[in-house]
């Protein structure tokens, strides 16, 4: 990094500040004088247009619904340093953020909000729904979920596993609440291995009713969101048992709690408890004791069972009925992987503008405190992960897009990116709150100020609809079928992206100079090799070792090593080509050049962090050294549009937090409520 | 890793449960069964022998202590599963969480735990101190701060910076909680920045008082534990101005609330609010209005002001008047670092014996679900950080020792390992608990199974008592020191363990084979190589970078990447060198050789995982490789003793969670209180 540029931005930074005396206790005015970063910080390029790529659809939506919880007490607005912010109240007790969760969504009930969520039938109708979810989200993870429980879990599963008499049933009533749904599927013995629930459902043909009960502890329905308080109805999942034979998993409509809240007979709830976040969410547990249902209630958009008891499927196997029926799951995925992008924009946007008006150290005696982002330690801490959140940020829209437009030839390429796409971006938002938390020292343990708050809410998304690990193991396996295919075809690969594997291999030049380590070429190249190379490997190591007598799943299991360096390099790729779209499809222009900018750095940070570039010998070392000293330029060169850069993601005020404005303000003894 | 052997592993593994037939819904028994992980496990050392080289010292007292709070009701115990677990209410208001810390502390003070704590003058007494603040903090996070602030903070204070005057009035009184005490040194503006603060102190000559004030918003007093509800004093830090010069920061005693509780004049206090974790602990806001104390309230250790206003000190210069002030403060980070295993050794413990116990997938069809840490991957989540935790665990005592023995002489290696330790152990801890939490999947979430909660019960460490990436740069600074002195004396290098670099570079083997890749010799090998390589390039580029001109402090803050590898290098190098030695202290035997296999995997773990081996060459890509394939033998090797080595630990089982034992009854429908 040049030195010299570097001092000039600081002293630059620093003329609105007057510089403090030798001692500064002796000063008339203080140390620390609170400056707000717009005053120093200048904009190069249009930050709405940016955020028009950002949130890609329903803008004015978005700020209509921002607007509505602004406004709401119920979004419990707090005046601090001058300005309003909201969030829930989470030094309330779970039974109380529980009640507030259910009062907030009876308040966008009122507003209109869920108009269409479940009764619409257009793709613009489905942007909006998403579109608000998100927003909903970005004010509190718990109200996000409730929502996600009863439109896109329930509603879903009513939706995409019923048919036509489910939807004239229920549809309708759970857009208006009439009905409050739950989605019974994990237990206490499975959770990622859907397959082996133990639930167990049989059919009375006398009765003409399925009868689902809950055989041993283990078989307990577990973590089912709305099951403790609120849901009156839940679609269960079970083992479909007809004559002896299993059928394997379906779903079923059942009354939990009849319209005053009570508990119906042979079913049995309890709570969850306290958990480290989104306590706003009543989990629940439930048992069914030999529960009757009416034949209607199985949801037959795969199967069915006829009234005299015959088992009727278009599907004959049952591997393949079960992968169709969870298909439609997909948008649980969709969901979780936009939402940690968002989460991580709230973090940085926080963190930077607090490492923009705060000041630590003096470099040398007499000169004023240095503001936390001129350290370019600190600029490498939180710039590179801005860059990513970008790129992830632009994939999460490719991701939605791609799900709008879904066919079933498209099902194969929506599952394998929502499930890379859901492991690396809440991964990644684990990593970006983390390092943001520390970033802002002490001010980010107040729940308060979000950022280090969110972890817990978030951290959630590692584990459910699918561990990231079995997701990413998932991915490799998928990606060796492909391997697998193309060789025993002797046909070219087709779709993943995988046909930069039919062409001939790129050569890493030796010497990399800047301009050729941020072409975006010789970017996609290097993550062609790498991907290329570890799918090789990964395909070879598990075909000798079958070769020696393994059992393939063993073999797989065996090489997780670099069935997960395989698995990031995929997400990576993709994440990568569908940035240098986003950046084709924009004229040319200064905001043009900025999206340049950051995708080197992305690029250049994933080369940069990820060890299997090293480990295998994709980089030489002078490659790696060329790599990290172009990083480390890349954070000066960001340096200045930082707070463009996060206003960019067009979150209102209220909902970033103190520290990401006038926090001498906000901690003032005129801010204190006597 | 040797396939056969896993699979007999498993299969072995399996023998205590029956074979689920192929439709689990039709099987007479549960496909999941809890079956304690004892009974398949099996222990080749003597676990008792472990935990004391693992816990060090003062065992009884510390049995004594667990059993104590086990007792109690005020420890919250539940009964669940057949078992009891104690931690707390974390559903709690902040309000209620801080008034059962306060009622937890008396109970501990009525059976005479504290006894000895300030008033004690031999290394056993202050040995039986850390052990019993060690064991408190087992129960929750929030009592052992608690317990910090009132016996390390204040209490420190008033040893380390008062003379007789004061610990004749105060440590007595100190020790029965007749005075509570707080320590007023963190700011609004300024926290890892001390020398900054901008509390002013000033001395009234006529009436022999000294006055202090905070002059405006950012020098409030800030995050001071125990100032929002319980505190009568605090010990107050703040520049003295005698006479118009500023003497720098001093300390002074001021009483903030009478018998009563009553606030005392010209004393404002505010709450901090709500956090992520610590909510047992009341930090508060102090605004100090011109407050009078008597001149004795000085802690004159160090400096004094005469009755006439003369400034008197036998430390000349303002440094290191300020060095020699913080010195004593060196506790807080040992005490930190001790912590952060402790924690590390609680998720540890619960995720490992967790995967002992839940099952997940069948591999192949007809076959039982298979054991979490049968997995190879999950094996190489958890069994690593395992022998990490143990590395840094031996370290940790040594660092505690080194302490108990402290001279003036051995101040600069106390403040550098304490500072390494801290930072390293803390990121460890928060990193080995995320692992574990994620290898917990939905149940790492629940606050009663401890691991996830524990994470925004320990963030605060890595920022709290300096900043972690603050001192990982005064390392990689004070190393850049040893090296000039080095060299401007001609002479070799004594001291921090740098005596390797006197000596010829050694060389890493072309070849790797299993046997060198195990030998300490190598291993300390590799590491010298990694620090001597780093020191000299960090060196060379300071100087470089001053030849053309550039400040030194710019030029270490330009150098950040090199710093912050160097400083990595350093710590890890000191911890393998402490277990090196606690190995060779221990007799031949299975004990020993488990200290090598825990060894082993600690420095292969650190060589896999630290890019700058490979980024900057010390091992070629065939080493890189081997080194790999090692670290997944290892994890094969290290899986019978998995049990074993976490109950080393000695933690009560009341102290782990209900996912640790039998999680089924835990969750079955009669441990629910209906």
């Amino acid at each position: 990094m040049d030195r010299v540029s570097w001092r000039t931005q600081v002293l630059k930074n620093h003329l609105t500040q007057a510089p403090s005396p030798e001692t500064p206790s002796l000063s008339p005015t203080p140390c620390l004088n609170y400056s707000p970063p717009e005053l120093a910080e200048s904009t190069h390029f249009d930050t709405s247009e940016m955020r028009k790529l950002l949130d890609g659809h329903n803008l004015q939506e978005r700020d209509w619904l921002y607007g509505l919880m602004i406004q709401s007490k119920l979004f419990n607005p707090r005046r601090l340093g001058g300005r309003v912010f909201v969030s829930p109240d989470y030094n309330q007790s779970m039974e109380q953020q529980r009640e507030m969760t259910m009062k907030r969504i009876d308040y966008l009930l009122e507003t209109g909000v869920f108009e269409g969520w479940l009764t619409g039938k257009t793709v613009e109708e489905e942007l909006r729904k998403f579109a608000l979810l998100e927003v909903a989200g970005m004010f509190d993870h718990s109200l996000a979920i409730k929502l996600g429980v009863q439109f896109f879990l329930w509603g879903g599963a009513i939706q995409f596993f019923g048919t036509e008499r489910h939807h004239v049933k229920w549809l309708r009533d759970t857009e208006n609440y009439v009905v409050k749904g739950c989605f019974a599927m994990t237990e206490l013995g499975h959770g990622s291995n859907v397959r082996g629930i133990e639930t167990v459902t049989t059919y009375d043909q006398r009765a003409r009713e399925f009868i689902i009960n809950t055989p041993w502890e283990s078989a307990q329905k577990y973590w089912i969101g709305g099951a403790a308080n609120h849901a009156t109805h839940t679609v269960a999942f079970s083992q479909l048992n007809i004559n002896g034979i299993n059928q394997g998993v379906h779903a079923f409509i059942v009354q939990i709690r009849d319209a005053d809240g009570n508990i119906c007979p042979n079913i049995r709830i309890a709570d969850c408890g306290h958990k480290i976040g989104l306590n706003g969410i009543d989990n629940g547990r439930i048992w069914f004791d030999n529960v009757r249902i009416p034949r209607e209630n199985l949801l037959n958009s795969v199967a069915d069972v006829s009234p005299d008891g015959e088992y009727l499927s278009a599907i004959k196997d049952r591997d393949q009925r079960f992968a169709a029926f969870l298909a439609p799951l997909t948008a649980g995925r969709v969901n979780i992987a936009v939402s940690a992008i968002y989460s991580a924009k709230i973090g940085l946007a926080i963190a930077i503008r607090y490492a923009l008006s705060r000041r630590a150290f003096s470099i040398a005696p007499n000169q004023p405190e240095v503001l936390l982002l001129d350290y370019p330690s600190h600029q490498r801490r939180l710039l590179p992960l801005l860059a990513k959140t970008y790129a992830m940020s632009f994939s999460a829209n490719h991701l939605k897009m791609i799900y709008m437009k879904r066919t079933p030839e498209l099902n194969k390429t929506i599952h394998i990116l929502s499930s890379a796409f859901k492991a690396s971006f809440t991964w990644h938002n684990m990593r970006t709150l983390q390092e943001c938390r520390e970033a802002c020292g002490g001010q980010g343990l107040k729940t308060e100020n979000r950022v280090g708050h969110l972890k817990s809410e978030k951290d959630v998304q590692s584990t459910f609809e699918g561990d990231n690990n079995v997701l990413m193991q998932q991915i490799s396996k998928t990606l060796f079928a492909e391997y697998l295919a193309a060789q025993k075809r002797k046909k070219p690969f087709n779709g993943l992206g995988l046909e930069h594997m039919n062409g001939p291999c790129s050569v890493i030049p030796q010497q990399l100079p800047s301009t050729v380590l941020r072409s975006g070429h010789f970017q996609v190249d290097a993550f062609h090799v790498r991907e290329r190379d570890l799918l090789n490997c990964f395909a070879e190591e598990i075909l000798q070792r079958q070769a020696r007598g393994e059992m393939k799943e063993h073999a797989l299991l065996s090489s997780y090593q670099l069935a997960e360096d395989l698995g990031q390099a995929f997400s990576e790729r993709c994440v990568l080509e569908n940035f240098l779209e986003v950046e084709e499809n924009s004229p040319a222009g200064s905001l043009k050049d900025m999206l340049a900018l950051l995708r080197s750095m992305y690029a250049l940070t994933c080369m940069e962090e990820d060890a299997s570039f090293l480990r295998y010998g994709y980089l030489s070392t002078e490659n790696a050294a060329a790599v990290r000293k172009e990083v480390a330029i890349l954070c000066s060169e960001l340096r200045p549009h930082a707070l463009a850069l996060v206003s960019s993601f067009g979150i209102p005020d209220a909902f970033l937090s103190p520290i990401a404005f006038n926090w001498v303000d906000a901690n003032s003894w005129s801010s204190v409520q006597h």
